[in-house]
């Protein structure tokens, strides 16, 4: 019986990196999606009521892989008045050889943010422009952060767009990343101006009515929307999905309920969707001429949860074997 | 934000007590299932079928109180090949205010085995004859343990009769718990005769067919069924309940599809089924004379697993403001 480890977010900050092998890592799990047989049980949800609650309760585990995470998600949408954030989490990682637990993850949300990131990077990496120089972010937040971080390791951006409706975030967020990546930053007054002059656009907001529109696409464009993840969401209007040559996701039956072809009823475009890893898997092709204007809709899973728990579980045990020789 | 705490088996084991303390505990959450609003999503079931495993995960939210537990239990069957055991299990308490996780219990199945004991003991101290003498127990392994050591804080026990299908085990479950409760134990060869020659029956075992008859029965006796869990399980011939004069369940939906209620067709045993909340809550009567027969069937439910990790998590706090101070 082995000893179960219990990391806190400052642990686990300190050893993982939102770098090329961690994309790797993540872009495989994709590519298992398509290529193994994954289990991947409907999410388990306990609602609060009472206090504007709910925790959600994902695993996968992939075929022949000898660990899988179950992660624990909470929304707690009162904890901003008592000065806590409404969202936290942790992960478990459990043996898929003896059912023992391996490690617990109090990591408050760190690994999904990671993995989430570095899914966008994935996407942006087999659908964006190789010679795409300019980014565009719709969000100030700490994902639109992470995905810019993520995004620098495949492609070789030389200028930042970003748009948020607080200017003083925005502003924030210009600093703060222009410090950190060393690439200027320009603010935008509007989401349109972003999608207009960029080559690679994430959208990382909560909203729920689309915020990009058709007639700003413009040929070689790339956007991955990371928002929509519940029934009420929706960040692309449904003629941008029909204006695109290729349409992406991360799992279709996802992105029909929970994402971005929900509220696009276009046969054509749901029927042609394509799955991330049906492209990392190269079973599909991602981008086929600079013309195109490709997108990609990620609404989470399981598989890149198991992913991120393997890896930092592989980083902190090396890092401790490397102390105790 | 708090600081979450990992507690392993052996801390768990130093601070709580199988007494009429938890055993309360236990009935509290029983009479919460029937008086308060429960939310108990469907269990979230991931197999892993090339190790003949499974990882079950299992919550309840009971409204108004202030934490609930997630818990996760395996079983790997081919564990024993390895020399190790197949089940095993944690659970995590979360605030149910800001859905921070306040701790994280390896107890590797432990708060289990206990609360479930202390429910076999809820249900005797509510339907069994309260002079009751005799025990008997079918089974041997460390449930079985569990049971008595619960079961003689409510009733004043002075003989125990077990059945075991290996008499090696059966000796070595008298030696021990003649040991532990200062109360003789006799090694019985058949079922029937336990169940005959005992006032309150406690069935602790993964039979899949039924090992008690109807025609043992006799005037006054009560059994506790806590072996069937699962559709392919089933220790009481459906006669048995149809012989009986009272059926009382943890959650009959559960015993219609993992429990005896599952084998039993007979409507009128069906319908007049009872919930033992409806009973610790008094809205229900128990045993209403002497002479009846009654019945318990115990699936488990994720009540009494918010309740165990509400009342160790409880123990262990105090401790250690003890220790600090």
């Amino acid at each position: 019986m082995g000893t179960i480890r219990l990391y806190n977010r400052d642990r686990i900050d300190r050893v993982i990196r939102l770098d090329t092998t961690l994309i790797n890592e993540i872009e495989s799990a994709f590519t298992d999606l398509t290529t193994k047989q994954v289990i991947m049980p409907p999410i388990m949800r306990i609602d609060v009521p009472r206090n504007n609650g709910e925790v959600d309760i994902k695993s996968a585990y992939i075929e022949g892989v000898d660990s899988f995470a179950v992660k624990l998600s909470s929304g707690f949408f009162d904890n901003p008045k008592r000065g806590l954030p409404s969202a936290n989490g942790m992960m478990i990682l459990l043996s898929a050889v003896t059912g023992e637990p391996l490690a617990v993850f109090a990591d408050n949300g760190l690994l999904t943010d990671l993995r989430t990131a570095a899914a966008g990077a994935v996407a942006a990496r087999v659908l964006s422009r190789e010679d795409s120089r300019v980014a565009g972010v719709i969000g100030t937040g700490s994902q639109a952060r992470y995905q810019m971080e993520a995004l620098v390791n495949v492609r070789d951006i030389q200028k930042m767009n970003v748009y948020g409706r607080s200017t003083e975030k925005a502003e924030a967020y210009k600093r703060d990343m222009e410090s950190q990546l060393n690439i200027p930053v320009e603010v935008k007054q509007t989401p349109k101006e972003v999608v207009q002059e960029s080559e690679v656009v994430i959208t990382t907001t909560p909203a729920t009515k689309p915020i990009i529109q058709s007639d700003w696409l413009h040929p070689g464009l790339h956007i991955t929307a990371m928002g929509s993840d519940a029934e009420h969401k929706q960040e692309l209007d449904a003629k941008v999905l029909e204006a695109s040559d290729r349409f992406v996701c991360d799992v279709v039956e996802q992105s029909l309920r929970l994402g971005e072809l929900r509220a696009c009823t276009n046969e054509q475009v749901r029927s042609s969707a394509v799955e991330l890893g049906e492209i990392t898997s190269e079973r599909k092709i991602g981008r086929s001429n600079p013309n195109q204007i490709t997108i990609c809709d990620l609404t989470g899973t399981g598989a890149q949860d198991t992913a991120i728990a393997r890896y930092v579980y592989q980083l902190l045990e090396e890092e401790e074997s490397h102390e105790r020789s």
